[in-house]
């Protein structure tokens, strides 16, 4: 027998529990009051769903449930995918996607979803990156005016602001006007994919090394130069300015309609937000997976370096499943990440109460023990947090173990009153 | 693409996803008010651990998840074993052994351990049982004393008192006197095993259909009827009545320790406790795993003719990770058997609040919209839900599906103030 989890992966204390309890508590409370409604789907998935092309680089790092009984043929076997029909979900947003085809008749319109949940990915294991993790998604699905994507970027600042966050910021692009711009560079259709890749990369390489993969893509040095030129075309504006700057560069590479819809969610999430935060175009931004249509998010908390969410409508990927597309659009929260923020930064767990511990003298009567566990049934009924244990040997370092984990007051039970 | 869920798994709709985050708050808070803390460990656990004979029949059900890269060698494979290195966790009880193993020096002593979450079984699919469900467990480890039966069983009870169960049945034996009743009746010890999977059987099979197998396993018809006797000693007896009957009749074959240990449990916790339960003494329970050293228990809830969880000591599994043995004792709730009860029959949230809804006209200003918006942070602010949401075709009909939702409050916003 093993003692340590498996590669990779880790067990959660019960100091962290109690951090992410009070997490999850508070996104879910915050999120509801937005009017999403929890759901949940298996951890299993078929096969077929997990590798169907839309998870991006994810479904090289699918982790794969064998088959059972006589479907399973070792003999037989040539590839893995004669020997797995499911595998463990790499995301929520294909379960959701595939949910939300197999129940729609059953579900609101439009539906806001909330999925808290783990994910798994065989990634190379390495600091702070673990291969089963929570992620915490809010999508609505049916909903095709902008009031999707205001509503979630005000419901996930208002969570960011009530976890103490001062300082977050959203950066907003659309899929759309990244193809209008390498249109307009004279990038060839057949190479966007790629180039976007490229771009995604910005933040590592820099300019230089974009500039250096466009080339070695085979893009013309003019066509890599009218492109990284745009990204001046914006810089230092804010959200609506940046925009028709941007438009009046593009001309009619650019349909208006984006341009104005985006515009609208920045004037009307900018004007009804109550809590700070930075809104603006960044028109570098990619986001990696290959199902958005439309405008797309990252959300960074700068003091801390880094991004603590994203996400972006992908009005295509239920279509996959029944053939008709949907409206979608959704974000996804890194609570990993914010945890680890959260610890790093001596959080503590506002309006603690304090416990109490009832100790009890090793060898007790019964009619002692009775005493002390209707003592302890009391105290609850009055709202306390009680724990009834064995007096230790030595009880000075039992009870400062026990104020370490929050136990505050002390009751001790004695055969006989002392003295 | 596939739209309905891997065979034998199943999605959870947002209403019954209500009332599951409403039983796990209240599951969490009770046993929390009791001082257990709750932990997690991964889904996913190493092949070793799920084979070590540990899980009875569970064994047989594991999902198996294959090697990847360099280590899954498809041509070399003889075996299942050789594609697979580890799997789907099929009870909590043994990740919990694994993690007590791993972190004890970290860990109050006792621990007093909570575990909400899923398990996968690969079982023939039928109704009402699923292939991923979840499991409610609550440990305590490290404490030697019957403290840890009696805390288990009040605070179990608390919690299904709260969920509303009036009647409540918690019947107990212990794993040490089936072995004597064995002995007692001429049974000889490699059959110990095979008798209690028999004995287990009761409910289903009857008396006569126990007997029929002890015969057919070459018990003697003199040992089998001096076994089916014993029941008749205890039969109609309160707990402590009973067990002192049955140690008269067992005689040197029952250490007294054993029997004095399971009547204190009787007094206290009848003493003690602060709802309605009753506490029988049962010879005839076995509960399936081989885990089990001590007292162990089973918990009906008679009115809906069912078992809702069970448990028992297990002084011996953390040993097998350490090499020390570790006292240990847990039970654990069928949270999925509680939900369809509570379903079933009819049972609502208490204190649900109303929530709001507020319908946009169609193509309504970015002013009016910002209004709306900022009306609704303003109830949130106040406590409210709030949904806001674009105004459909058919009004009416909008209106009934969120009331149904729960949606007791409406405000409608036109660009104009209708009349």
């Amino acid at each position: 027998m093993i003692k340590t989890p498996v590669n990779g992966m880790r067990d959660i204390l019960p100091k962290e529990m109690e951090l992410r309890n009070y997490v999850l508590k508070l996104i879910r409370d915050t999120y509801r009051s937005f009017g999403f409604t929890e759901m949940e789907t298996p951890a299993v998935e078929s096969i077929e769903n997990l590798t169907g092309k839309q998870g991006g680089e994810n479904e090289k790092l699918i982790f794969k449930i064998m088959k059972r009984g006589e479907k399973l043929r070792i003999e037989d076997a040539k590839t893995e995918n004669n020997l797995a029909d499911s595998g463990l979900r790499y995301d929520l947003t294909v379960p959701l996607s595939r949910y939300f085809a197999n129940h729609e008749a059953e579900l609101p319109k439009p539906f806001k979803a909330l999925q808290i949940g783990p994910v798994w990915r065989a990634d190379r294991p390495q600091k702070g990156r673990f291969r089963q993790f929570y992620q915490c998604d809010i999508d609505i699905l049916g909903e095709s005016t902008n009031l999707a994507e205001i509503e979630l970027i005000l419901a996930t600042t208002t969570v960011l602001s009530l976890l103490g966050f001062k300082k977050v910021d959203i950066r907003i692009n659309d899929r759309r006007l990244l193809k209008a711009m390498a249109a307009y560079s004279g990038v060839s259709e057949d190479l966007y994919d790629e180039v976007f890749i490229a771009l995604d990369k910005l933040d590592k390489i820099g300019e230089e090394g974009v500039a250096k993969e466009l080339l070695s893509l085979g893009i013309p040095e003019e066509s890599v130069g009218k492109y990284l030129d745009l990204f001046r075309v914006t810089s230092g504006k804010t959200g609506t300015e940046a925009l028709s700057a941007l438009q009046e560069t593009l001309g009619d590479k650019a349909d208006p309609e984006i341009v104005r819809n985006l515009s609208e969610i920045f004037d009307v999430v900018n004007a009804s937000k109550t809590n700070e935060f930075d809104l603006t175009f960044d028109p570098t931004l990619v986001r990696g997976m290959g199902y958005y249509t439309g405008p797309i998010f990252e959300i960074g908390v700068p003091e801390f370096g880094s991004s603590v969410g994203g996400g972006g409508r992908y009005d295509e990927m239920v279509g996959r499943f029944i053939g008709k597309n949907t409206p979608a659009c959704g974000f996804s929260i890194g609570f990993e990440r914010i945890l680890v923020i959260l610890s790093e930064n001596g959080f503590t767990i506002p309006g603690e109460q304090t416990k109490t511990a009832i100790l009890l003298e090793k060898g007790l009567s019964a009619e002692k023990r009775i005493e002390a566990l209707k003592e302890a049934a009391e105290l609850r009924k009055a709202g306390k947090n009680v724990l009834v244990v064995q007096m230790a040997k030595n009880k000075k370092f039992q009870k400062e173990q026990l104020q370490e984990a929050g136990y505050g007051e002390f009751r001790e039970v004695y055969e006989r009153a002392l003295q």
